[in-house]
């Protein structure tokens, strides 16, 4: 009592547009198996990184309102679904990794184009643009993404006692560093960024 | 070497209403604990309401062409952010369960009084907005939302050789009754999804 073999791309095959959209939404689903090297805020396991987009999308919704300026909310949201999918192929790379940041986008360029590959030429360009727009941050739609990409892994990292801030130690310069941009794009969140990294260095888990 | 106690909420008391917030995206962390009774594509574990918060997203942004008539895909996007947030305190109802769907709209309602009762009163408003569209499909983006949370389990219950049909012995007039709103919504996906629970049922996969 096995499944039919290759049930989607057979029901599709009389439309292959579809055909292209359904294999690449399953292929996507591998996503779910990354895994980041930030916990979940319970400490239980490492987060993937389909949860941590989705995460990022609500944090996008609550948080605009302190980016000074206008904002396009759909655009950002666009950005953070599609921002990690590269990550598939590429793997996710630590953002305190110096030798990884180095290989980052050319890993991540061949990704987007196997992955992006699989749709229809016009959803593979919408894609490729959205991807290249979040990475540039240029844009305020990116910047707000950006921003709540890095703003949300210092509250994972808080709430789990450390995270991967502990298991890496991590030096403060290094993370006020991963964190300017956040600080620039939503300016009122400074103070609040500047005490937790100020509070987990007095007491130890951030290396000096 | 512990990190400080409540390190969020303290780092923001200067500032109520961002405490608020934070506490809130904390809170809902846990979604990536709350497990659905379908596979992810590869069948090698459960997959969790997060994560598949963040499929549907991306489903909705390349299948929407497929909903007649115009929709406002930021709404939409919105709508499936938030939509699972309740079962963070009401657990995920199986889709095929009769006495839980019974009673899934009180336990539902009692979790998001308490859940987006955590946030500044505008934007606990505006969640409670979201919920209660998503779960009326009375809106074009509803029913794009509510269709593309139908179709995706039908995606990874096929990939994964039959999924939680399999499991739980579903019957094909049920699967066939939860996809209605599906090809309702989206009627150039009938055939597809009319082929998938064919070819599922012929393989003995689905009960007749």
């Amino acid at each position: 009592m096995n499944g039919p073999d290759a049930p989607l791309p057979r029901a599709a095959a009389a439309q292959p547009r579809l055909a292209r959209q359904v294999t690449f939404l399953v292929e996507i689903d591998r996503l779910k198996s990354v895994l980041r090297r930030t916990p979940i805020a319970d400490n239980s396991r490492m987060e993937n990184s389909a949860e941590h987009s989705w995460h990022l999308m609500v944090c996008a919704m609550l948080l605009r309102e302190y980016l000074p300026g206008p904002v396009d909310l759909l655009r950002t949201l666009q950005l953070l679904a599609v921002h990690d999918i590269v990550e598939i192929d590429a793997g996710d790379t630590f953002a305190y990794d110096a030798a990884g940041q180095a290989s980052k986008l050319e890993r991540e360029r061949g990704a987007a184009e196997r992955l992006f590959g699989l749709l229809p030429p016009d959803q593979e360009r919408d894609l490729w643009a959205l991807w290249e727009e979040f990475e540039a941050m240029a844009t305020p739609e990116s910047r707000l993404a950006n921003a709540v990409d890095r703003l949300q892994a210092l509250l994972l990292n808080a709430e789990a006692g450390g995270g991967s801030w502990r298991s890496n130690g991590v030096r403060r310069a290094s993370i006020e560093q991963r964190m300017a941009p956040v600080i620039a794009a939503l300016p009122a969140l400074g103070p609040f960024v500047e005490r937790v990294i100020a509070d987990f260095t007095e007491a130890g888990v951030i290396r000096v």
